[in-house]
C-alpha cells in the first residue's frame, strides 16, 4: 500500500540513473510508471511493481508529476516536446533532472510555463549508488510552490533536497561549477599517475601523499572561496609567481617523458597573464578575477 | 644547550621558507648558521640565536650539514657551484630543499657525486606553517646512509620525514606529481568560482557543496589509482563518453559568459582522443594510458 496516496509518479528515461530513481521510488511505495524511448528496459522494474507504458505521452499521463533523466537536454527535448506529450503535461508537472547547461535549463523552464506545465529543474550531485540512501544529493531551481508541491514525492529518493531558488537555472549553475571542480581534479591527478609511472613511482605509492593533497584542499578551497567573494586576493603565503614556477617544472617534466601537458600549460598560461597584468605577488585565486574580466 | 651535541646546521636561502626551516633548527637547539645572497634577511634569526656569515663558503664551513631552500635549481646552483662553495662542501653534506624537476635534482646529484659532496634531494610538501609541527611532511632521496646520518637533525623540523630510495630524483618526482594533482585542482575550483560567479552564485553559496564534493574525491581518487596501477578502466558506473559531455557543458556554460575555458577544453580534448580511439565504455582514467602512449 502506498505512503503517498493519491501521489503517483513518472520516470522518463531508464539509464543507470533513471532505473535507480525509478528504484528508490518504488521501495518507498510510491505508485510508479516508467517509459524508455528505447523498449526494453523497464522490465525489471515493471517486474518490481512499475507500470510499463505504451508511449511517453501515456507515460505522463498516469501522473501528476514526471521525472525526467536523460543523457542531455537534446533528449530531454525530444521526449517532452512533442505535441501528444506536450499537452498531456498541460496542468502536470515535470522535474527535469537531466544535466547539462543553465541556459537550456532556462529556456526548458520558459516553453513549460508556455505550455502551462509546472517546471522544476533539478541536478543529482551523487552517483547512481546513491539513490535511496542518506547520501544522495538533490538540487532543485523553480517555482517555490511547485518544490513545496512536490518535495513529499521527491523526498522519497532519500538524502538531502535543496531549494535554490526561482531562477530555473541555478540549480544547473551549481552542477556546472562543481562538475569544473570534480572533473579538473580528476583530469589533474589522473595525469598526475601518469607523469608519476613515467617516472617509475606507483599510484599505490603515490596514494598516501596524494591523500595529504587531499587534506589540505578543503583549507585552501575556503581561502580561496573567502578571496573571490571579498575581491582581495592575499599571495603572502603562496604568491602566484611561485605557483607559475611549480607548473613550468610540472610542464618540464612531464613533457620530458612525452605525456601532453596541456591541461597544465592553459593554468600556468592564466598565472603568467595575472603576473603580466602586475599582481605577480598576489595569490593564485586573483586568476578567478582575470577570468571575469571582458 | 644544544639537545644535538657535535651536530650543526647551515640553512642557505632565507625567503619564507629557508626562515622557518632556520627558526625550527633554532627552536630544537640545533647550533644554526644563516646565508642569504640578498644581505639582511638574516637579522631576526641572528637575534634569535642563528650565527651569520659573510659568504656562502663561510656559511657552509661551519656544519657538517647545509640545508638549501630557495626558489629553483638555477638559484641554488647559483649559491652552491662556485669554486669556493663547492671546495667548501666536499666530505659534507647537502640537502637540497629547493622545488625542481626530477631531472635537475639528479644531475646535481652527479654534479656533488663529482665534488665529493654527500647529497640527498627533499621535497617540502606542506606550507612554511608546518615547518616545526607535526603536519610538516618532508620527502628525500638520495644514499640511505646519509640520510640514516642526518636523520635526527633532519628530524628537528617535525613531521614525517620518508626516504623514497636512492635516486636522487625519487622525491622531486612525487613532488611534480603532487603539485600536479594540487595546482590542476585549484585551477578548477578558482575557474568554477568564475563561473559560479557569473551565473550569480556566490562561493559562499557554492561552498557547503564544494565540501561534498571533497569528500567524494578521495574515493574516486582510489578508484583511479587502482585502474592506473592495474591496467583496467571500468567505466561501468561512468563512461568516459559522459564525462566528455559533462565537460562539453561546462565549456559551453564558461564559454558564453566569456570566460575561458582552456583546461577543461584541454581536459575534454584528452577524453575525446580517448573516445575516438574506440575506449568511451572505459572510465576516464583510461586518459592515463593513452598519456603515457608514445
Amino acid at each position: 500500500m502506498s505512503s503517498y496516496p493519491g501521489k503517483s509518479v513518472t520516470v522518463l528515461g531508464l539509464g543507470p540513473m533513471g532505473r535507480a530513481l525509478a528504484g528508490a521510488f518504488l521501495d518507498a511505495g510510491v505508485p510508479t510508471t516508467v517509459w524508455n524511448r528505447t523498449p526494453g528496459r523497464d522490465s525489471a522494474l515493471v517486474a518490481r511493481g512499475a507500470s510499463g507504458a505504451g508511449s511517453a505521452a501515456d507515460a505522463v499521463a498516469a501522473s501528476d508529476l514526471t521525472v525526467v533523466c536523460v543523457v542531455n537536454y537534446d533528449a530531454s527535448d525530444a521526449v517532452l516536446r512533442p505535441g501528444e506529450v506536450a499537452a498531456a503535461l498541460a496542468g502536470r508537472t515535470v522535474v527535469n533532472l537531466t544535466a547539462d547547461t543553465p541556459a537550456r535549463a532556462r529556456e526548458t523552464a520558459d516553453w513549460a510555463h508556455r505550455h502551462r506545465i509546472g517546471y522544476l529543474d533539478g541536478a543529482i550531485m551523487t552517483p547512481t549508488t546513491t539513490i535511496g540512501t542518506p547520501d544522495a544529493v538533490f538540487l532543485h531551481s523553480g517555482p517555490a510552490d511547485v518544490y513545496r508541491r512536490h518535495r513529499p514525492v521527491l523526498d522519497s529518493l532519500g538524502g538531502t533536497h535543496t531549494h535554490l531558488g526561482e531562477d530555473a537555472g541555478r540549480a544547473a549553475a551549481y552542477d556546472i561549477a562543481l562538475l569544473d571542480v570534480f572533473w579538473t581534479a580528476l583530469a589533474g591527478y589522473t595525469h598526475a599517475l601518469a607523469v608519476a609511472h613515467a617516472e617509475g613511482v606507483t599510484a599505490r605509492e603515490l596514494a598516501p601523499f596524494a591523500a595529504g593533497i587531499g587534506t589540505i584542499l578543503p583549507r585552501i578551497f575556503e581561502q580561496v572561496a573567502n578571496d573571490v567573494d571579498g575581491g582581495t586576493f592575499s599571495g603572502v603565503d603562496n604568491p602566484i609567481t611561485s605557483a607559475a614556477s611549480s607548473m613550468a617544472h610540472i610542464v618540464h617534466t612531464s613533457e620530458a617523458h612525452g605525456i601532453d601537458a596541456g591541461i597544465m600549460r592553459a593554468a600556468e598560461g592564466l598565472a603568467r597573464r595575472v603576473i603580466g597584468r602586475g599582481h605577480g605577488t598576489d595569490g593564485f585565486s586573483r586568476v578567478a578575477e582575470y577570468l571575469l574580466r571582458r
